[in-house]
């Protein structure tokens, strides 16, 4: 059986990655490609690297063209995949790596996002107690953000095992990919190239409520999280700084116990041997994240590196294995777990 | 059949930029892994990225562990690679990804590299006029160096096309890891980052009498080149700049018409639809070559960019095609036509 | 005696970088400061690095605003200057970094620009043979382009003896600053980081004519110029490669031996010691040009590497150096001869 | 009056940044220079951007070569000073800008240098309180690390004045300078661009217990720090994100009037306006902190983000400082309070 698949937004960072992963999907064969102001133009003139469908020419994103495919990923816009998926109906799997369908909470919706809530669907990271599960058969999706990918992956299992108190404070620089296409002065090249510089900074980020979302749901009680994203010198990769104090008890070894344990079956989350740290250099392209986990006794804290790549493990490749169990295809499937380095 | 293969020379960006192939080439197995120094080491350690071979611990390069494969890879520094494929024997495919083989000319490679010629290999690079029968069952293997690769694409069309006069002028820029992982002072990051400069200028640089010898096939006669290599602030990407006096009666269309018909048919030269300019951004990780022409009518000049991944098509890549050509298996098979942006 | 100043194009990358000079000449008062879009806003939320002037806030550009100065510099869009500078009158110099006046010729300024010809005004590149001169007590000055900066040091020495025949070609690579600070796509830090890409190639670039009209009056015959520029993962530098045939009777003493007479007095152009090569990395932020020259034998060609800081030498600089000329400060005031490095 | 300066270890990156300063420094006249390893060689081979200074041939690093000097700079490998600094005598002022004199208590010095601890000197940090008289006619002078000042700049306000609970967590990025220019296979430009890793994580980092000394001193109690450091792409450069759980009563208001008080009058510590945040690019080679400050009420955080050059104002331009207050110098002289962008 080969899936039929569309791609909504497809000139977008987003839409590329899904692209260059559905490319090497051996179950998948790529169908429409939509996009909004560049519908008309050739795939190649807008993404280059995706040689094998550089002669594709971009419709405009309708229900009509989107429709008659097994599954629609939608990188659009924050606000605009309700109304699309409404109109493809249940028929379809519909991967939304957008963040309208992720928080469950309406009001955290709305003081974040500005916008009436339009729903929650099951969350695309299997890798959460629970989610999984919750992911067969599933005929709608939410992607993740990249900062809570990488964020609930480093802190989940502390708060699952009660090792960590209900505060969280993380630190995340990303590559200038996650800020997406659009051409805004602070993010040229002159500038970007060479600094490093905050934004969101006092937990204004729109992520915030995600990652509480999640890191509560793990421990069962109310989480604070501290978020202050930073915007780094390289085209991709996320490399989050998550900590928490320790609960009464935790040492080093109990710790990465629980970590190993956490992540021991799962294909693409790798707890580092000790003395190994994660670099997103290390994941560029691939699907995996890395974690390594310290605890300072001084400090009396859980500190929990993770380093993925925003736009693979962060959104499309979150998406493709989203897709993967939803469909019953094999987890794995055009997913690398090897990254491109240097 | 699955193909067995051995890889010297493994904790090298070249040695690890054939894992990632390898890893995933549908008809490869992944046999020894030897180092010179890192024997000892896990691949982990030291090759991050490689996700599935992390727990490899890499033997020490002798002829005993290499033996018994179907193929073996050499990233070796330059003049190791004879005795090693000596004791090999004629059974085992040797794909020589140093610089050994790669000259017909001895006095050019004394003058050159400074010590004995070890003789002459098939040479990998298939797009080469006649070098495609060549590489059919072939026992040995010399993949070109990157630069060649990269120059010789870009105005063997021209010349076998008698268009261009024999004085090729040629500035390519190149990413750092064509520069090795030993550690140098000037290839720190800090050196490198925000900084270009060149080296070996004034014909001084190695690859320059293997320019030569391509150009000179294609033409029929000896071209001369003046080869610039410049250092730039990325990790992976060559991008080249070759140009030569038109002859007489060339034009923009007869220019065009003659690259699009010499790359018609291979599947990893790319010449991009007019208006359309190569960057190595664009072929980051794949085995493509992306390629531009201009005549540039006042100068009198035909001007052709390449760009190209030095560790893929113009290393470990071409390692790969060539050995799928020797043993008969599909020549795109383990290669990346797509790349990874941004 | 305090020389008053006025900067007329603030918010942008040449304009900032007249302003960081500027404070620190010690001759020098900063006056008004405009912009176009931009008019109204701090100049710290713009340009955050210029701290002694945050405070300022820009005025639109008009002649009113303009007048009352000793000396105006204009960093203004193509085809704007000529309007500002009529209405600012003979008493005040105005220093033009835009390349309205820089071309002598009407059909090649109307061929590249597309627009009326708006007159030719002295040079601003005292180190050519003769500038200097032209520049003391001038009233008008037009700012070289930043590439015929690098490829005028470079090659006029050559032809100014003799030493070259006159089809020159040259390769450069620029940092992203080059392209302004206007928000386009291709732009992107995203796009930019971890690759080079070409553009204007084959004869398109606005800068070839005037290397043409540099290099032709050095050379007192008609030089072609095949120039090449391409964008390189850095905010700010150029690296220069020009090369030309060498006439008979060249070698490396005579070549050298020409350089070094050329420049032994310049303050800002520096021929490196043999064996050492430019680089971007040593001359960022400075006012230097760093050279070397090499006589590739082989290939019958005199190859001269350059290095500016496209920002500095290439612009800010080279507008501060003309104005202190043609005000009758010393050469080098406010300039620095030493770069930040790393 | 003209201070004669020597400079120990002028062929590294902190000894080239304080030659850069001394060369704009109005009342400094540059004397011997000394190196290790590189003794004998020019000057102009090492540091090309220090082009006044490029014929200079550095010494070996004896008490004799440095001895006659009004001021000597240390930029020695940790555990060397102390030996030198006893045979200059106290007639000179020395200024360290390695880590030997910096802490007060012995047993951290060992627990995190393991070797004997070699005494106390004045802090180079002036804008600490009380530290600007400890520093006035000073014979000695311990300049502080480079992340030390970055975080101590950020919350010892908030400590001073009572604002925060004792436990601060910082993770902050550095530019690859910081980690010297020894070159070592992790700091290869391959490695670093493209990717951002940490290191010494869980309270390994020898800065560790300087920063705690610093916000104790300030906050009258023992401060615990969690400190992560990370490597990011760029060669200069510290972004510091310094939090810790706001004291009862804080809020956003209350928390800015502290930090507008305690460095209004500090003329290289700048608080941004509101809504504007730092980034290192604005600071590239300046002898200014930018600073901004957040209130997280959902978090209960108090979230401080810092910018400098880790070699200006972390290391070099702090040196220089705390010369101009011990030798009864104007402060800012010879200190940029602009920096180069982009």
């Amino acid at each position: 059986m080969t899936v039929r698949a569309a791609v909504a937004g497809a000139s977008g960072y987003a839409g590329g990655e899904v692209l260059r992963l559905l490319l090497q999907h051996p179950g998948v064969e790529i169908g429409a490609l939509t996009a909004g102001s560049n519908a008309g133009q050739r795939l190649g003139a807008l993404q280059p690297h995706l040689l094998p469908l550089a002669d594709r020419v971009l419709a405009a994103t309708t229900a009509e063209v989107l429709a008659g495919h097994d599954v629609v990923f939608l990188a659009l816009p924050h606000g605009q995949s309700a109304a699309v998926a409404e109109q493809l109906g249940d028929g379809v799997l519909v991967v939304d790596m957008g963040a309208d369908f992720r928080l469950a909470d309406a009001a955290d919706w709305e003081r974040f996002y500005g916008s009436p809530h339009a729903g929650t669907w099951p969350y695309g990271l299997p890798e959460l107690p629970g989610a999984r599960a919750g992911l067969a058969g599933a005929r709608r999706v939410a992607v993740p953000g990249c900062y809570p990918t990488a964020v609930s992956l480093a802190l989940a299992p502390a708060y699952a095992a009660r090792l960590a108190e209900p505060e969280a404070v993380v630190v995340a620089a990303s590559g200038t990919s996650g800020a997406g296409k659009a051409a805004k002065p602070h993010l040229l090249g002159s500038e970007v190239m060479g600094s490093m510089s905050p934004y969101g900074v006092g937990g204004l980020h729109r992520h915030t409520p995600e990652m509480i979302q999640n890191l509560s749901a793990a421990a069962g009680e109310r989480v604070t999280v501290s978020f202050t994203p930073t915007l780094a010198p390289m085209p991709r990769g996320i490399l989050a700084t998550s900590s928490a104090r320790a609960r009464p008890g935790v040492d080093a070894e109990s710790l990465r116990e629980v970590y190993e344990k956490a992540y021991a079956d799962e294909p693409f989350v790798h707890l580092l041997p000790e003395g190994q740290w994660p670099a997103t250099g290390a994941v560029h392209g691939s699907n995996t994240a890395q974690l390594q986990v310290a605890y300072d006794e001084a400090a009396g804290r859980i500190v929990v590196i993770s380093a993925i790549d925003n736009l693979t493990k962060g959104t499309a490749g979150g998406a493709v294995q989203s897709m993967n169990l939803a469909l019953g295809l094999p987890e794995t499937s055009g997913l690398p777990a090897t990254g491109i380095a240097p």
